[in-house]
């Protein structure tokens, strides 16, 4: 049960987040804290916050959970007004899609990593954005992997991996290293790709016959470029190396392959493309139970 | 009204076809032509073909409207068979992905270009494959690019035109060049693009991980890389220059993208997917009437 929980940044995953607790009346009091009162305001009317506070040094008082829901760009600040006003026991977990630069700021931020502090990231979400798109249930069979710290407490990660698992998530541990090398190649990667071929296309002089021909793969393709620009400009930022080493691994794999479509080595591009149907059609059906 | 159709390569594309011109009855008897006699007696059980020929030089004997439906590889082959058996007034047409490929191999085979002969393209499929797969509702509302060479006569273009339109879908005409170079740009790359990523994933050594932790987008973004491995081949060969020629223009992008983030140059790589967002949404909209 959380007695009071101050979320900061009421959008898709936090308001998510806080819906969920409150089906399950997990979660007492809820101060919503953010840059847009507007938004706040917004968020009272739908029933996910009780209250408001615009600062997030003030919104922490008294707040035994709090929770980081900005777009990764906005954490160091927020995390650098905070500091110094959490309550002693009180425990700091966030949801950015890379953990080692929010690991950064939060060194910076308090001088040190504090034992409240445990990294997180769910692995949910939808094209859609912003407190009116988020639900309940948004995090029921997802998964939710965090990245405890050296100095994170064993009271404070439990409490976190309670508050997930208790909104239907299956909660897992690993390095904040690996964490960022794994959503790279499955995440920021497939991400940049998308991105970089829908504005290569749209900036070709035939355009309007480009997307008029477009069939039904290129939709399914291209659908992740519909995402967030503002989030996945954060993204590139804070989990850059691992996103370059990963980018720079596949521009080299896409060379080979470049290699055998300019030498019509037909044999080698049907071994290829069979190692990836099969990878696709077997491993992900296997991890994830749907295809 | 078709009179007598010669379907050689009973599957997905072929077999789809011919059901949705039986249900309009404007379809007489159905020869099937393929290699594999199982196949073809499995299609006379599910009612798309009336009699089997394994040979297509006498299959096409007495067909008004020839269709050639193989993948890319076979066609050269078939052509070859089938020049100077077709009946004098036959309209040839095919559904081959790469059409200025096929139209060589015509060339080739017949020592020019039929008068009957018009290339085609359904933009239609599925991930499945073959006759068992096939419906008759699969070209509704789709779009069929038909190539006509100098040599196409007016009423073979419009027997092949009056077979799509009756069977749902929406023609029209290009250059086989232009063709070439659309279908590079919105269905060959990106099949290369996912069928690499997919490749280079599993060959990571922490595969098992990567593929558990894919998200919703991820499995959107890689389903093309379930396609049929032998099929994507075949395009890769047949459409080599077209692929090659947007595969570099992709690769100088991605560069230039890559150049943005290890910069850390976050104005431009947020402009970057703005843009690229812009386009997905408004213009696929506008062009597919979908979302």
């Amino acid at each position: 049960m959380i007695r009071r929980l101050c979320l900061i940044g009421v959008g898709l995953i936090g308001g998510s987040l806080v819906r969920g607790l409150r089906e399950k009346r997990l979660c007492g009091r809820v101060v919503g804290c953010g840059r847009s009162l507007d938004n706040l305001h917004h968020a009272i009317k739908l029933g996910v916050i009780d209250e408001l506070d615009a600062d997030p040094a003030s919104a922490v008082a008294g707040a035994d959970m709090v929770v980081l829901a900005t777009p990764l760009g906005a954490m160091p600040g927020v995390l650098a007004r905070i500091a110094g006003h959490l309550d002693e026991d009180a425990v700091l977990t966030d949801v950015g899609s890379a953990k080692q630069a929010v690991i950064d700021a939060a060194r910076t931020a308090f001088g040190g990593l504090p034992a409240g502090f445990v990294p997180g990231h769910p692995i949910a979400g939808t094209e859609h954005s912003g407190v009116e798109a988020s639900f309940a249930t948004l995090f029921e069979n997802r998964r939710v992997i965090l990245t405890p710290t050296a100095s994170s407490a064993a009271h404070a990660i439990r409490a976190v991996t309670r508050m997930w698992e208790a909104v239907g998530a299956e909660v897992v541990e690993m390095s904040a290293a690996h964490h960022d090398e794994v959503l790279a190649a499955t995440s920021h990667l497939p991400h940049v790709l998308a991105f970089a071929l829908v504005d290569a296309l749209a900036r070709m002089q035939d355009r309007i016959e480009i997307f008029r021909y477009a069939a039904g793969g290129f939709r399914d393709f291209t659908r992740i470029a519909s995402s967030d620009p503002t989030m996945w400009r954060d993204i590139c930022l804070a989990n850059r190396d691992a996103i370059l080493k990963m980018l720079d691994s596949y521009t080299d794999d896409l060379g080979r392959l470049r290699a055998m479509i300019a030498g019509g080595d037909g044999e080698r591009i049907a071994a290829l493309f069979e190692r990836a149907k099969d990878a696709r059609d077997g491993r992900l059906e296997a991890a994830t139970g749907e295809s």
